[in-house]
């Protein structure tokens, strides 16, 4: 069952109040560079520094007084923890958030800064989710998955309903694929407000389920996830997967070395900090920029948050 | 001889149409860091990465029909090189750059790039001088000065103009002080369009020249410039100075470390890549914070130029 038209729009009426309008840079040398016209829609510099605030929005919100009462858990050890944490916050709603004791401290803080509740967990994603499972059983709290929750889809489609608005001559949209949320939202606004825009997704080859997943038509488990995007380490999941499998053109694979390369064109080029994540769209464009040539190029740069003392250059 | 309001409103008209308006961005967390509201004028995000084309547009613009026809010349291994190449490609005008053979290959592409036509001096300042100056006399190229001439100083003026005419509210700007062109064109801009906002100066302790000049009233020197803000070291220039006596309240000085300080917390919170000269008013805002209470506080980053394989952090 793929949302309708009205489901994102009541998404962007429920989102749009608590988070910023991002704004979407150019530049000139990058156009060179790739012979397209790209536009950079800058979600790295939304609330939390990431596009994930609203998802996190849209599922909050819509809670019944009772869940409100009870709070939300996540677990993440990235912007998802911050994003359910300001989200919580601004809703007037207790977010319990589970995070791996090795998070980045900068990470930690933002969380406590937020108000967010913190348990530590192992690093194992299965110590994560029991723990937050047992969270949840004790407080009642309502669990939030950062990428299969329908809410936290339509949510985060708003960063491209916003690309749209502006840009209706999009070509082609490019988004990173990791537990798939944000490029089957993107998928549903382009389908109901692009024209003819084509989505496809950035992937690292070392962590290429959704490549994958879109060619044999179920999910498929990466059996290694060593890439520096480490955003993109996660799973799609059944309710993001129909989308993506039926609203998404293609993904494309990039290497490492690409990734750190692009990374660096846009630190240095754009002034805008972006995290390896983000630059792996940038990096499917510029590997296929033949194909791409003179057309209307859309980027969604997802976050900024980055450990400044671990550059890959 | 001060120059009037029309001066600065001529000179905004002939640079507005080559120039980016830059966006001013705030953040929550900064604000509570030092307890004001501070808006960043941000011309790391102007063409060529810096303020600089602003002063070299509303210069070249002003040559006769035969100056332009032979050039301009300057001298510089930072910003004013670039901005020259692309305002003179801009205006249809050669433009000469004298580099130190040591600079950045990162600065020297883009000069290249921007049409610049590059001959490399020794590192020495009397060596680039020299050169420029063979190179005036072979070519009857016009030579621009970086800070200490009018017409530039009037162009980098004009980023206040914008702040003000976006923000009535200002209590205080601070803006770098290197060779004293950009904060004599700021102090301008808000003595004719500011609401008794004051101008302060940021400067390293270890190059306080236009510190101890402002105390004795004439031009001091610095006998070491061993600064991380290396757009500051700078002497400031007998057409700057008397502006600056006359129109900047202070200059508040900052230690080395903490204008590290200053840049990573930037980078890490506005996700905004800065030079390490835009974090020194930053830094004496942070400084001096105390003081600076609940005052609205408009700062000028000045550039976002930065060798990213040789960051502080």
């Amino acid at each position: 069952m793929i949302p309708t038209k009205i489901d994102i729009e009541a998404s962007y009426s429920r989102v749009q109040p608590f988070v910023h309008r991002t704004p979407i840079l150019t530049s000139t040398l990058i156009n060179e560079i790739t012979g397209t016209i790209v536009y950079f829609k800058c979600e790295n510099l939304q609330k939390t520094g990431a596009f994930k605030i609203r998802g996190a929005i849209n599922a909050i919100h819509q809670l019944s007084k009772k869940q409100k009462k009870a709070g939300v858990v996540t677990h993440s050890s990235g912007n998802f923890a911050q994003a359910v944490s300001l989200a919580a916050k601004q809703l007037g709603v207790k977010a319990y958030i589970v995070m791996p004791s090795n998070s980045p401290k900068i990470k930690i803080d933002a969380v406590k800064k937020y108000g967010g509740i913190i348990t530590f967990s192992e690093t194992t994603v299965i110590s994560r989710e029991m723990l937050a499972k047992q969270i949840q059983q004790k407080t009642g709290a309502t669990f939030l998955h950062s990428s299969n929750n329908i809410n936290v889809i339509l949510g985060q489609g708003t960063a491209a309903v916003e690309f749209f608005e502006d840009h209706t001559e999009l070509d082609f949209v490019i988004t990173p694929v990791g537990g798939g949320g944000l490029i089957a939202g993107t998928a549903l606004a382009a389908k109901y407000y692009g024209n003819n825009c084509k989505v496809i997704g950035g992937e690292p080859f070392v962590a290429d389920d959704a490549y994958r997943s879109l060619i044999s038509g179920k999910i498929e488990n990466n059996t290694n996830t060593n890439t520096i995007a480490d955003g993109l380490k996660t799973q799609l999941g059944d309710i993001n997967f129909p989308i993506i499998k039926e609203l998404v053109d293609e993904i494309i694979r990039v290497k490492e070395s690409e990734i750190i390369d692009a990374m660096k064109l846009f630190w240095e080029r754009m002034k805008i900090i972006i995290e390896p994540s983000s630059a792996v769209p940038f990096a499917a464009l510029i590997r296929n920029k033949d194909r791409f040539k003179n057309k209307n190029i859309g980027i969604i740069i997802t976050g900024g948050n980055v450990d400044l003392s671990h550059l890959p250059f």
